[in-house]
């Protein structure tokens, strides 16, 4: 089965956003082991719509269209769905209500227009929208099935990953499900060795890499008759993968990202971090507070730019600073010490380098940073040499601490 | 004169990348005052992007493509169009040279088919590639130019910006230039109710908005016949927005990120800065710190997430945080004013507030954060209701902390 993505909004014409559902969409279609062709954007334009349609009827077994479902006059989508499927629009009246109830939840006043949304191509599939007003529609014809999906991506994704995944695997040889697993401290191209001849002998399930900053994301799609049976599939993946990758694999939850992974391990172990930067300037402190709940593991950052403020605010010694540099690994280590000593946490970890792009020296160049550890039963320093821009090696030097921090809360080997 | 883009590359079928390139070719073609109906995908397969280029080609005036010029056996987007075009690919001896210069400036093994990148379309217009080896190219046939620029962004935009604008500008009445104003403090709507007669009745330079998280973006675009009469033209526009938008109109140059606007400042005043952050853990030092030279204004920075850590690092009273608790104009006052003193700054700002998504009452619900800045001559407190995901609200918190440090260094009204 082959698909085709139609991305329906001027706004998108115009470069005011960038086509995210287009991604979102291609990604988990390519995970549920189904083609994408062609994706196409149009404008709010009825005949260039009509015409975009046609193509798309023609060339895939279904076409997933974004956007295009508001109120307004120029939202055209279904209307000229409906129109080349030779099918009238009509109210459906659960969706009206579900509108209604929405503006009177958010004590909103409801213009009227807001009913158009309610009104469905006559017998298609009604996707209900939690996130907004405007529901979707799956339209069957004899050669083509068109899934109309709102614009907004926290509306589109959820309809798409819970009400039209169930509904194309019907249409797939049986279920599927996938897992992420993610990777930190090598690099795509040591994955891809190490895990070449996993990936290369797996037709079920796959396991397709994708490049972060610094960082892998391993996905594995297993297809069975059942959810069950997919689900069980994954496992033994997974643990093949974990066993060549040993600690490498830091993240196999839903929101593995590093930083949640993170705060996790340190509320569920009833452990405190701190973190004392200079060149990451706040960016572990911020990636640790993005994470709802944080506030049980992390009391306070020091963000210490300056020599004097190393030293004030850490007790950074004056003759540390002098002899070897800021950017050293003994200032590091002093860092590390002091935030842990002030702040009382039980895992302390600091960042000092040159993020660029000035201050570089053929002795400290651009991207060396070392960042510290310190805990109760060690206190370690590791230098790292990062390459790009300052964005990039100051994101780089985030993920290493952080990753210093699990491996230390785990007590798995220290190791960058 | 109508455009189509046409990019090329699996990967973006796969979903593993996002289709940035798109976005930022139709936002500056539509700045020039061209019109794109249509951007399509297509994989790195001949028969489908032939395919998709016999149908750009029919609909539109000029078809760019961004992807497929790279060296390997699936880079066929030249040699697809030359064949479409019915000419051959003769080697470029320039570009070959150019290649092989890049290979020995970077002490690295050039394989032979890099050579496949210099072979361009006979008699089209070379664009040259000063960041990496694949050159671009311009093919002119009767009803249809095609230009074909490389796929990574990095070499995509100054190719675009710097060598197929001059060319489009033949095209166009004359030459286009535009400015980027930024607004922060007024939402989208506001701003559009100020500026809706100025945009209504401006044909040349045009002013449009383009709404990011808790700013507006304003683009002024001239079209004149030569490019100083062009540049001439934004002037007085400018000088329209700003009176009319006064102090909220905080950026107007190349780089205007809040940040840098504060960070330029911060330094030509000889200013120095500092924040204390609760909510925002971390995150206006973060933004400080991301722009180089920020070490000129920024010392340090306190992310002070528990009360204990607000009594200690900034001297909060802890009678203050028990009897107005730590979210309250009082606890920001003060640490805005501990910060101030501590690190011996000449501007402090603080924010402390509910990020959510928890932790909300009905006193104190999610979006509440006060912010406030102490200076020499002043000491304040502002309250913010702010609506959207807990990284919203950090965001929009950090911008408004950032607003009060420009507001104060310029001697501006201090005003949320």
């Amino acid at each position: 089965m082959t698909f085709e993505l139609l991305s329906v909004g001027t706004e998108l014409l115009l470069g005011s956003i960038v086509n995210t559902n287009a991604q979102y969409l291609s990604r988990r279609l390519s995970e549920l082991g189904f083609n994408v062709y062609y994706t196409t954007v149009v404008g709010d334009n009825p005949e260039r719509l009509k015409a975009a349609l046609e193509i798309a009827a023609k060339r895939a077994d279904a076409v997933i269209t974004t956007g295009g479902l508001g109120p307004t006059g120029d939202d055209l989508t279904k209307e000229t769905i409906a129109e080349y499927c030779g099918l009238k629009c009509v109210m459906d009246e659960n969706s009206k209500r579900r509108i209604i109830e929405r503006f009177s939840r958010g004590n909103m006043y409801m213009p009227e227009s807001n009913f158009k949304q309610a009104e469905m191509p006559e017998g298609c599939i009604i996707l209900q929208n939690d996130n907004g007003t405007a529901p979707g529609a799956i339209v069957e014809t004899e050669n083509c099935k068109f899934i109309m999906l709102p614009g907004p991506p926290l509306e589109m994704k959820p309809m798409f990953d819970e009400q039209v995944i169930p509904y194309l695997e019907n249409f797939s040889d049986g279920v599927i499900r996938s897992r992420s697993i993610r990777v930190f401290g090598l690099g795509e191209s040591a994955v891809d060795e190490k895990l070449r001849d996993l990936m290369d002998n797996s037709t079920n399930p796959t396991v397709a890499p994708y490049a972060k900053t610094g960082q892998v994301e391993l996905r594995i799609t297993a297809k069975a008759d059942t959810v069950d049976k997919a689900k069980a599939m994954l496992v033994p993946m997974q643990e093949k993968i974990e066993k060549i990758l040993g600690d490498r694999v830091y993240g196999t939850g839903i929101d593995n990202s590093m930083e949640n992974v993170v705060v996790g391990i340190l509320r569920e172990r009833g452990l405190k971090a701190t973190c004392a930067e200079s060149c990451t300037g706040g960016l572990i402190a911020e990636k640790i507070t993005r994470i709802p709940g944080s506030s049980e593991c992390f009391d306070c950052g020091y963000v210490t730019y300056s020599n004097v403020q190393k030293a004030d605010m850490l007790g950074v010694d004056c003759d540390t600073l002098k002899k070897y540099g800021a950017v050293s690994e003994q200032t590091a280590l002093e860092m590390s010490r002091g935030a842990r000593a002030r702040s009382g946490a039980d895992i302390a970890v600091s960042a000092t380098g040159i993020a660029g792009p000035g201050g570089g020296t053929a002795e400290k160049p651009i991207g060396l940073v070392y960042i510290s550890i310190c805990s109760k039963n060690t206190h370690r320093a590791f230098k790292l040499k990062l390459n790009g821009s300052r964005e990039n090696i100051r994101e780089r030097a985030s993920l290493h601490a952080l990753d210093l921090i699990r491996r230390c809360a785990l007590g798995l080997e220290l190791k960058i």
